[in-house]
């Protein structure tokens, strides 16, 4: 029977938690809102009074909490590294920058636990269908023991490498692509709209052609709507681009599509547009060129 | 019985007119090169001496020339258009940035004449199969004259708008998304391939991933090797993300991403590998990040 220590069962968290309860693990879980906890509970899971207690006896813990600050914050400032056995293992599954998780895993190794760097992709969804994408980053031996209880949360569970921090670079590739690919989907519906071109014939033939992207079709309907649903919020992108650009600084590589990229979401963000749909992004270039509802 | 004058029998021209021989069509085809005159001859076609002897008689004249200048010197220069009888229909189907489509379509309506803007998108797949994406821009009558000439070459036909440079635009817009999408591409595993991750892994978890676009599945295979067969050029899209950034100069829209990815492949074109396939515009980032075969 494997125990599993849960740290921050939020949107993404408690689904996620709920999946491995499901397979029959023993769960933990330990969060600041206590409707979080009681939901657990519901689902047949433990609320712990504190990290600490949830990782007593814990086989794994999973960290999915918010960024690399609240996963120090849990490990080393709350206890959970000190109250989990020496033989557990530690899976940091929150988006984090490569250099950050690297410096976690560090201290996790020095105290003889072992640390796997796992990201998700997949959103909400894939966390409730269990049909998230893992990549995970750790030796051979520890991938074999930590399969299982990845394989109870996600579709497609991949190895991506030995190190820790490479884990974390897959997904920033992968922020990096999502990202430029909607914003380059905004700059390109611009300038047709500027032309008066009609953008649900465009969208059309783009969705058909070698221009087309999983991104263009997902986004692109709701980048013709005025104030289309919040699937994911203007301001993700302006975090989420934020973390490409720190891991190209901790490594040294010049990303000069992402910044600018990165650059499009945060000046809608300082338009106020944070909260609004990331497809709205196009309000950037309309402001900046002049054109549609914001001129 | 449609009579056909097309200009510019290259690798999209030759096979686009064997298609309208094959509908039944009369072509009578021009190209200062003797062999695809041959080729056309051979297929049934008629091989003019010059542009305004193919003119002669036509309903309409297709030009799939190189560009706008080229399809200035045809229509103006070398007498096609005063050769035209007054009923013809010009359809301008090679890609040109919309200011000079809107220049070229003035000059041709002054006359009398019709014009139709009606850029194609496919490739030489696409034109052999006559499955090509055709964007015709002009007022309904004409399109629903001309739309059997563009059945015969072309899988998706639409009526993108009613002004010439509408279409042009759409391609336009068409040509920025594959242009960014492969630069894109480039940068971000570049990035990887710094960090240390397998390729072909990251690949395959981006192929099914919200981060996947067409350019990705397509252009990333070749990305991973040194040499690969020369399916696109390097200087391909250094020419049409020329014409994309003139176009946003004509309309005066700003477009950050795609004139960043312009000047990779400009630097991939001046470091030599103008006519390597244009997956290799990875090179650009290997060479401004001291990473890969190039450092």
């Amino acid at each position: 029977m494997t125990i599993i220590a849960f740290a921050g069962l939020g949107a993404m968290g408690l689904p996620m938690a709920s999946n491995l309860l499901r397979a029959k693990h023993v769960v933990h879980g330990t969060d600041i809102n206590p409707a979080s906890l009681a939901s657990l509970q519901a689902e047949g899971g433990i609320a712990a009074a504190n990290p600490a207690e949830a990782c007593r006896n814990a086989d794994f813990l999973i960290l999915m909490v918010v960024n690399a600050a609240q996963a120090e914050q849990v490990l080393f400032a709350q206890g959970a590294l000190d109250a989990l056995p020496q033989h557990a293992t530690i899976c940091l599954m929150a988006t984090c920058p490569p250099g950050s998780v690297q410096a976690i895993a560090e201290r996790v190794l020095a105290s003889g636990r072992r640390f796997v760097d796992a990201p998700v992709s997949g959103g909400t969804a894939g966390a409730k269908q269990a049909s998230l994408t893992v990549m995970a980053a750790c030796d051979d031996a520890t991938f074999a023991d930590v399969r299982p209880v990845f394989d109870a949360i996600g579709g497609r569970v991949f190895h991506v490498g030995q190190r820790a921090g490479q884990g974390a670079t897959v997904k920033t590739v992968n922020q990096l692509l999502c990202g430029v690919h909607i914003a380059v989907v905004a700059e390109a519906f611009a300038l047709a709209a500027k032309a008066g071109v009609e953008l649900d014939v465009l969208l059309e033939i783009m969705s058909g052609s070698s221009a087309s992207s999983w991104m263009l079709k997902d986004r692109g309907p709701r980048m013709l709507q005025a104030e289309p649903e919040v699937t994911s919020a203007v301001d993700i992108f302006v975090k989420d681009l934020g973390i490409v650009l720190e891991a190209g600084r901790e490594m040294k590589s010049a990303l000069p599509l992402a910044a600018v990229a990165h650059q499009m979401f945060l000046a809608s963000s300082g338009c106020g547009d944070g909260r609004s749909d990331d497809s709205q992004v196009i309000r950037s270039y309309h402001r900046l060129n002049g054109t549609g509802r914001e001129s």
